[in-house]
């Protein structure tokens, strides 16, 4: 039986089908194997092959675009948008256009070719949240930038056109229509029940159970009651907090539940390709409170088809529930 | 260069850039080839196959579910949603849940395996256009549906899962939020200019040239301003029509128009995977004048990576004027 469920953030009907081939082993992996090989840009050893490092984690001393470190943050060698020149838009009514003005970053997160963000060591994980944080920081000195998208595509399925272990930012001169529509519901939630809804969401879920995958001191893991996605799941900070940067003293807590939940999506779906985005406030709004940061997660699994992007009403063949209790086994067995 | 366009409709921006690769011979090919083969459930003679036709275009005195067709029109043997039932809605405040009515068909457009969409004679897509006609005004009568979706997956990158030609339909209880989001954009421009934002662009469109594919009497094909995808293309009946079943009458040159587009898809970017989408009016709403149909249509290219789908923000590589000016060449050709 098919059961349509409401998002509670976004108001969006998502149709949960059980009838439907939703278990783990009945996905074909998505994943496609990398071609080429060869020369990789982000090696340790190859700096000059990048645009010039905006933030490194290296030994004090060693100069800028040299081997040595473990994480360097470098502009997009092919960005979608660019930080030079003012930001104009165009004063038409039916079509408005603005400038490119923006960024577009990558984080390499280790040195070394064979590492993944899963096989690394919590402390290393950590740096990668830290580069993050630092980077948002910066960008937000910029008046001319609204946003900035924290995101990571793992495999050539996800959308990544490097294997070498990696994330992005890319910074906006505008905030995105989904965070609008984020802050839109939570704020509606707050002003009828004075609460907010990510925390409501987290209470009951952890008094519930079912849809919860893992939990720490200061972070819950969870597959969301409408979720659009097979084994989409959601790492949320419990205590309430609108900006990621903000969580930064939970940072060993968070890198220590992401690693977590790497390697249950690797043991449970083998691997997959995933992509995971950082929900958190517009750079310069004040007015935020209602607004609770997290971390949405998507296996590569399953494919968007005409139906899903035409209408944005989404089938999942995985009821969350389910979806939650392979990923809470496969952390017992080891 | 890069610039940020606004769409005109949803209010959503999108990245249209013209520094990555996005021309024609650009596009890796998203086809997989079909594995399998042997049996298919949709040729003539295997009829007994599939669940019992709702509707089939035969000759007069030819029984049911027995060869001899030109289309049939079945329920979808794995269905996301069923028709049995009374939508019941849980009434929760967080959760919200409503059981799985509606109904999910597959229309067969023709008899041979070897056919497609864009090989069938002028006769033959129309008669496809007057199955989604019949079964919306069919479906409408169920006072428990409020939206059919129409929509074709052509080729299994697009989410087809089996290779014979065909389109579907999932009538749901709900009018799904993208389709609420399109009302609303078009009831606003309605409000503050007394005019079809639809019929707004189709005028300006011509007039500027750039972004038309293609024309007739009754149909306008262009790349929308602010597509998210590269190559999306729209077709748009001239005169105002909140309801496609209500252009029935223009059939005839939709069906060619429609011929025409996928032609010119398959000349200029070697017959990719497609998805297509008919965006109408919800079925009982009174109030829908502010309204006006399209087929929306997206060669499956480019990949949706981590950054699109966590912001609904997306970046277009390839310029709908460019995109336009390859597919109205292709026209020339021959």
């Amino acid at each position: 039986m098919s059961e349509l469920r409401r998002d509670p953030i976004l108001g969006r009907w998502v149709i949960i089908s059980s009838d439907r081939a939703g278990r783990p082993l009945d996905f074909r992996p998505a994943r496609e194997t990398w071609t080429g090989g060869g020369f990789c840009p982000f090696c340790a050893g190859n700096e000059y092959t990048t645009p010039s490092e905006l933030l490194a984690y290296r030994p004090d001393g060693s100069p800028p675009d040299s081997p040595g470190w473990d994480l360097r943050v470098v502009p997009n060698k092919f960005p979608a948008l660019r930080r030079e020149g003012e930001p104009e838009q165009s004063g038409e009514i039916l079509y408005q256009t603005m400038s490119g003005i923006g960024a577009h970053e990558v984080i390499i997160e280790a040195p070394g070719h064979d590492q993944t963000l899963a096989s690394l060591p919590a402390d290393s994980v950590e740096r990668v949240l830290k580069a993050y944080a630092s980077r948002l920081l910066d960008l937000k000195k910029d008046p001319r930038l609204e946003y900035v998208i924290v995101f990571k595509n793992h495999g050539p399925s996800a959308g990544a056109t490097l294997e070498h272990t990696h994330s992005q930012l890319i910074a906006l001169p505008i905030v995105p229509t989904r965070v609008l529509a984020e802050m839109e519901g939570a704020l509606s939630h707050r002003q009828s029940t004075g609460e907010c809804i990510f925390c409501d969401i987290i209470h009951r879920e952890l008094r519930h159970g079912a849809r919860i995958v893992a939990d720490n001191e200061h972070f819950t893991v969870l597959c969301p009651f409408a979720s659009p996605y097979a084994f989409e799941t959601w790492i949320l900070p419990k205590k309430h907090t609108p900006r990621f940067e903000s969580s930064a003293e939970h940072f060993p807590a968070l890198a220590a539940i992401l690693s977590d939940l790497l390697r249950r999506i690797n043991a449970v779906l083998g691997k997959p390709d995933y992509n995971f985005v950082i929900h958190t406030a517009p750079l310069h709004e004040n007015n935020v409170d209602h607004y609770h940061w997290h971390l949405e997660l998507i296996p590569k699994l399953n494919r968007v088809a005409g139906f899903e992007w035409g209408s944005s009403f989404f089938i999942n063949p995985t009821p969350p529930e389910e979806a939650a209790s392979f990923l809470r086994e496969a952390g017992q067995e080891g």
